[in-house]
This record gives C-alpha cells, structure tokens and sequence, in this order.
C-alpha cells in the first residue's frame, strides 16, 4: 500500500489510475457518475478536514510533493495520491494548470431542502438562491455564507452545481462545507421555509424595509436572485422585502457583495 | 466628420485609425501615453454620460451599430465612432472580443491625496488600499465604492491600476467615477487623512472593535490591505481598529466583500 508520503508515480497521462482527471475543464465531468474534482492546497485542506464528500484519490505536481506532504498527512491512508511530472499533468486535465493540487471525490448524497432545514438549530440562516448561472458568483456565495454560519443554502434548478471545480475554488471550500438542497420541481420555497419557521427575506432594489432597518427573526433566511432579472415579483410578494439603498448613479452591487452585507447584519445586527 | 450613427467603416486591421486598440490585453498600454481602454455597454454608459476622463474614439462591432445607437448619441460629435467587423476586431485586440463596443480614452489628471480629500463634504467617506494588486479586486472595490457613495480612493505603491481594462469592467464602471490618487512615496497615510479631519479605520481580523458596534465620525477612511499579507502593524497600531467576526472553522472573506459590508454599516449604521 502507498502512504501519503510516498506518492505513486504516473508517467503516461493515459494511465487508467488518474482517468478521473481527464479534461476536467468540460463541464459536463460535473454530476458524472456523482463525482467532482477539487483544487489548490486551501481547498484540499477543507476537502480533507471539514468536508462531508468522500476524496477518492489526490493528483500533485511532483515537484511539489515535499511541501504538501504536511496536508497529504491529512488523508486517509486508503486514498492514493498520485504525483505526475508538470507536462503529464498539462495533459492529463487539458490545459496548462498551475495549482499543483488536486483531488477527485465523491459527492455526498443530498439531502432534500426539507431534512436540511429540520436538521438546523432554532436561531439559523438559510441562503435561497433563485437563477444564478454563474460559478463565479455561486462560488462567492459560498464563501460569504460559510464565513457567516449560514446553516443552509437551497437552490433552485436555474442555479449552477456548487461542486463545479470553479465554484469551490471562488469559494475557498465554502462549497465543501456549507450544506446545500435543490429544491424540488412542484416545491414551494416560500411555503417550505414557513413550514420550517423561517422568516423568508427577499432583498430587492425595491424592499420597503432597509437592511439595517431589520429586526432579525430568530429563523431567517435570505432569498437572491441574479444581478439582472433579480427574484420573480411572485417570491418577493410572498415575503418581507428588504433593500440595501446605494448611490443614485450607481446602483450597482454584485449579488455575492450583496449576500455578504446582508448574511452580516443578519449575523450581528438587531434581533426580534 | 463623422457622427455617431453613421460609423466609420474599418476594413484593415493594421489602419492607423485604430492602432489605439491593437493587442490591448499587454498590461502595459495602461498609462502609455495617459490613455486606457473602457469595454462593454454598461461601462461605455458611464465613460460617456459621468466620467471626468475624456473619450478620443469609440470601436463597436459592424452588427452592434443599430442597438448602440442610442447609446452612441450621447457621444460628443467630435468622438469619432469606427465600425469593424468580428474578424478584424479579433485582429486588432488580439483575441476573440466578444463586448461588442470598445472605447480608448484620455485619463484625467490625477489629483494627489491632498487635493482629493480637501475637496469633500465635512461628512464624507474615503477608502484607503494598501498592497491591493488584483485587478479582479481592485474592480470590486470600485464598484462598491461607487454604490456607497466613497468621495475618495487612496492608493498606495503596490495596488494595481484602477483604470485597467479589467478592473474597468469589473467595477461596472465604478472605476470610471469615483476619484482616486496615488500616495506620494514620503507621504503618511494616517497623518495625511487626520490632517484632513478623516479617521482612520484599519479593517483587521484582530480588530477589537466589532463593525456592528461601530460609531461612526463624520468623516470616516476605511484602510483595506490585500487578503493574506492584510494591513501593515504599523498602519493598525496607528488607527482605530475593527472586525468582522467570522464562523471558527471558515475566517475567509473576499476583500471587496469585506469593504462591501464595511461602507453599507459606515453609510448606515449608528453614527458618533
């Protein structure tokens, strides 16, 4: 058996060993067969320490096997770690990658939104997003909800995977750690969360109740849309609607910005 | 001459009329000769109707000509407006450009530090950044500048260019609007904004003031350092200092995230 510190040398990008690595920039590799692949040390760390996903197998930049040999520590012994020369690497996902880092594992069953929310203690935040398609946001999302403790995100079937490689690198892990459900195609959400006793808060250029102006519910939980379209009017209507009030040039905030603001003065500012 | 609704029409990747835009990706085009590139709609909205910097010549795509127009009108009748088509346009920029409107402008003079914060209402916010060399940051950080209404960005030798394309972008514009000026090599930055009336705020993990419980001065500068290295110990020990308290196991916030929730509690929150 190989031990963390002695990585398995990979020669041949072909080698049947490492296929999961193979062309990891198409996008379709997400979902399949309930895998994803992870990147960078920072990630790997909370992959290896935090995470509720099973790592299957680790891939590193030979050269680097030194200086990673303190957080390969942290795997099991029963997860190879393959090392490969930097032009096999190249090869192997299809494009020159500079993390020296990288882990293939398994997506850990989801739990419906429902078990998720059930699941949460009585003072908690949950994250509802609706329509955001873009992983650089998705990811930022994470991280901004991991940094506040939110308990729970729910998506809904516009929203992109959390697990694709670039939203967990945006989100530093965030992803890895923070518990997320889809909800289900004939699910109410605004009905869900109240069944649940969360307090849904719609932020909107238009909500009459400023941000700072909130009195938070001991359950409450967020709901954003994407930059754009912003949430459907029947959501909005359905819940208490709050705004952050910008600039008359210029309102213009980014929904991950957006999220931090908010998930911060929910964390910290006045209570019900 | 030309007006904005009857472009001219370029055929040659290499005429002279457009050597403005040839291989803007270089890093270096920014500042030669005091000009800068703007890409996009949104941020060409900003240039033309609310910048202080002056717009030499606007390239759109052939096919973008008619749904530009209206924007295209408010351009002086003195801005020359060249059409091309993709084929040429990819020539020129020097890869496959998708925003189909660019434009090259002159950058304002630069006031200093000094001059910048004089200018300001006795109420007034300013951001002060230190070491940010991320254009992905550095547009963030404008953006949200802009929609909270930030009279002034300092910068010290490290940070990156506000006025580089990316960061352009990336702050929608919000780097076209709000002012900034560089610090002079001898300057003191806490000196330079008390002289001015300005406290101070160092943003640290290990403020001992939370932000929530802040009071705010009426004139008030938040120091943001770049996310790892953060603010220098002599710049902490010399300002009041503040926190975002994070979940134990995830203490990671985005910079930009950071001054997003910091100006929304300094716009908003309890005040001195």
């Amino acid at each position: 058996m190989s031990t963390p510190f002695a990585p398995i040398a990979i020669d041949d990008p072909d080698d049947p060993r490492i296929a999961g690595y193979r062309n990891i920039r198409e996008k379709d590799l997400v979902g399949r067969q309930g895998l994803f692949v992870a990147e960078g040390e920072v990630v790997l760390r909370m992959l290896l320490a935090q995470s509720r996903h099973a790592p299957l197998s680790i891939l590193i930049a030979a050269k680097r096997a030194e200086s990673l040999a303190p957080l390969l520590a942290r795997a099991s012994p029963e997860t190879p770690v393959f090392a490969a020369g930097q032009a096999v690497m190249d090869q192997v996902v299809g494009f020159p990658i500079h993390r020296g880092i990288l882990a293939l594992a398994r997506r850990a069953p989801e739990p419906t939104p429902s078990e998720l929310l059930a699941g949460l203690p009585g003072r908690a935040l949950a994250l509802a997003l609706f329509g955001i398609a873009n992983h650089d946001n998705m990811g930022g999302l994470f991280r901004n909800a991991a940094a506040f403790g939110v308990g729970a995100v729910l998506l809904d079937a516009e929203c992109c995977d959390p697990l694709y490689r670039k939203a967990i690198r945006v989100s530093v892990g965030g992803a890895l750690v923070t518990p997320f459900a889809r909800f289900g195609p004939n699910q109410d959400p605004i009905t869900l969360l109240r069944d649940h006793g969360f307090e849904p808060l719609a932020l909107t250029p238009r909500g009459r109740t400023r941000l700072i102006d909130l009195k938070r519910p001991p359950r409450a939980a967020l709901l954003l849309g994407a930059e754009g379209p912003g949430l459907a009017e029947a959501l909005i209507a359905r819940a208490s609607d709050i705004s952050i009030p910008m600039s008359a040039g210029f309102d213009s905030l980014n929904v991950a910005a957006c999220a931090a603001i908010a998930l911060h003065q929910l964390a910290f500012g006045s209570e019900r």
